[in-house]
């Protein structure tokens, strides 16, 4: 089983992981290999508890053993780890072709034993839960000194890269900073020189006041596609309070956050009708690198056109939708039985499967 | 008919079109519209001429009027385009909210009459004409003082956005620098800085020495896979001379770069099977930007995977073909007919169609 590698890219800066043991053939991709996405194999349901490697964590409110059914929420390593946790991490190679081995983590948090739902059909206080395992997670792998950054997202449905259906997310802990988080930390380190001030708190605050790209708001979140939107009906939500990491997300502010990714995701599911998308949560990176000038947020990008070629190597792109007419439309959208919001459930803070 | 508008995100930098004329609602996603795919409609086969937009340049080796058949390349302005030639360079809004309007051009380069092939597979004296014709238009796009950088690029496939399956590329004339073109620019300056040396002939030179990544030469053109391959097969077409700009290519190496760019396309074609792909030339921005040290070449990104969810947003990727092994499949395929070198058609300047 050979380590994979992480490999610089000279001209771009930018840090590949090169998976060396999982490596794909041609005829992989003229065929592509057939994952089971039906109920009956899937091993994300309960009941299939072996089928993944040992759990992480697990909430089970009733009580049971770990690796067992009875959970709400579950993390699992990944059963096909992008990175390891063993391995060197001295940079080698010299200046064209810089390269480490791949450590790091790779973790599947199981958002709900149900296969046939996701993250904006299922009621808050369950959402609820799975931003608390995403937190803890998210705390824990930070007391690893090696990892300096790590990437929490969500693909859903099969073109956004989903290879299980069933509801899940991912987090993979990384000894280097991707490309594009080191470059929103330059120009948000930039703003707080010249202003003093947050740069995100001063576009929410921007935005707030503008409206029209307001798809929803609570007393701690606010929804909202961006001015610049990339994608047609791309949707940021953004903390009220001026957080830099995502770790420092308080308990109280977990209802809210809740309700409003919640809220987010049941919108674009109902003016969409369930349309492929992919979240990530941008976040300070762990120390020891300052990050007090960042905010924390999650961008959703729904996957609805095929015409982003040249996008993804220039940078630029072309939106069809005004951010305008998308909020438009999620804001009509009836909050429906969605909209309650419950207090931090009492089971939240303790009842921890094994590790 | 509005003018589209160019919008900057305040927290990334980059550049969004936003189309405000043909503006999608959220039922044109959810029921994709129809495109003509097939050759009894298609406005870009010979004898529809009057289905596209009048003609910018075609070249005629047999003579015949404008917008006649007769043509072997032909450039159209792209009916529905991005940007308009139209509007007001100023950017306006406030530092969180900047945008002009969305000034530029954007044409499409028909690369032969023939509907049922592609590049990989015309003749190289084709390929050639081809090129002839992207240097031209790149060229004289290059008058217009409002005109930063030109992108020319190339979906190939349904899945990688081309919307007609005609062989066909895109050049779009903008009035800002694309994020990623800045980019390698500054690492591209900051290695000259430091080492007096152009960072691209570097590679070039340290890849040719590794030559374990070498898909094709000859004495112009070198096509590698890179070191850090973001995705599995990407393959780089770079001259050996150094060149900071394209539209710098001399006449005489333009039967290497055809040669290269077609033995390339047709070894991605008969390892992949005729994969879904994008190129980007990647070119040094037009005066006045000083951009000596940069080196213009193509990257071919196929799109085998849609594991691409998170990379999208983060610069970070998980490449699950080791670029050396991709390499030697490339390597192996014979190199049939293409290979034939020809001198420039003699054709090829002067017999241009009218603008």
């Amino acid at each position: 089983m050979e380590v994979p590698e992480l490999r610089r890219d000279a001209v771009s800066g930018r840090w590949v992981i090169i998976a060396t043991d999982r490596a794909a053939r041609p005829t992989d991709f003229i065929k592509p290999k057939d994952v089971p996405q039906d109920r009956d194999r899937c091993p994300f349901c309960a009941g299939r508890e072996h089928e993944t490697p040992p759990e992480i964590l697990a909430l089970r409110p009733a009580g049971g053993g770990a690796n067992t059914p009875g959970w709400e929420v579950r993390v699992v390593p990944n059963k096909y780890p992008a990175l390891r946790i063993e391995g060197n991490l001295g940079i080698v190679g010299g200046p064209l072709f810089e390269h480490m081995d791949g450590v790091g983590a790779h973790e599947v948090i199981i958002e709900t034993p149900e296969h046939d739902t996701h993250l904006g059909l299922l009621p808050t206080p369950h959402v609820e839960k799975v931003l608390w395992a995403y937190r803890e997670r998210y705390l824990d792998l930070d007391r690893d000194p090696r990892f300096r950054y790590a990437l929490l997202f969500r693909n859903h449905g099969r073109s956004a890269g989903a290879s299980l259906a069933h509801p899940h997310s991912q987090l993979i802990a990384l000894p280097v900073l991707p490309r594009r988080a080191e470059e929103e930390l330059e120009v948000a380190r930039a703003y707080f020189a010249e202003h003093a001030r947050c740069l995100y708190c001063d576009v929410l605050e921007a935005e707030l006041e503008a409206g029209q790209r307001i798809v929803y708001e609570n007393e701690g979140f606010v929804a909202y596609e961006p001015y610049a939107s990339r994608f047609p009906f791309e949707t940021w939500i953004v903390p009220r309070r001026h957080t830099a990491s995502f770790g420092d997300l308080p308990d109280e502010d977990l209802p809210d956050a809740a309700d409003a990714l919640g809220q987010t995701l049941y919108r674009l599911h109902a003016v969409l009708d369930n349309p492929p998308y992919n979240f990530i949560l941008h976040t300070a990176p762990y120390d020891p690198i300052p990050g007090h000038f960042y905010h924390w947020h999650i961008e959703i990008m729904p996957r609805l056109t095929q015409v982003a070629g040249f996008e993804w190597g220039t940078g630029f792109y072309i939106n069809v939708t005004p951010p305008e007419e998308a909020a438009r439309f999620l804001r009509a959208i009836e909050p429906g039985p969605r909209v309650a919001l419950t207090g931090a459930p009492e089971e939240l803070h303790g009842e921890v499967g094994g590790r």
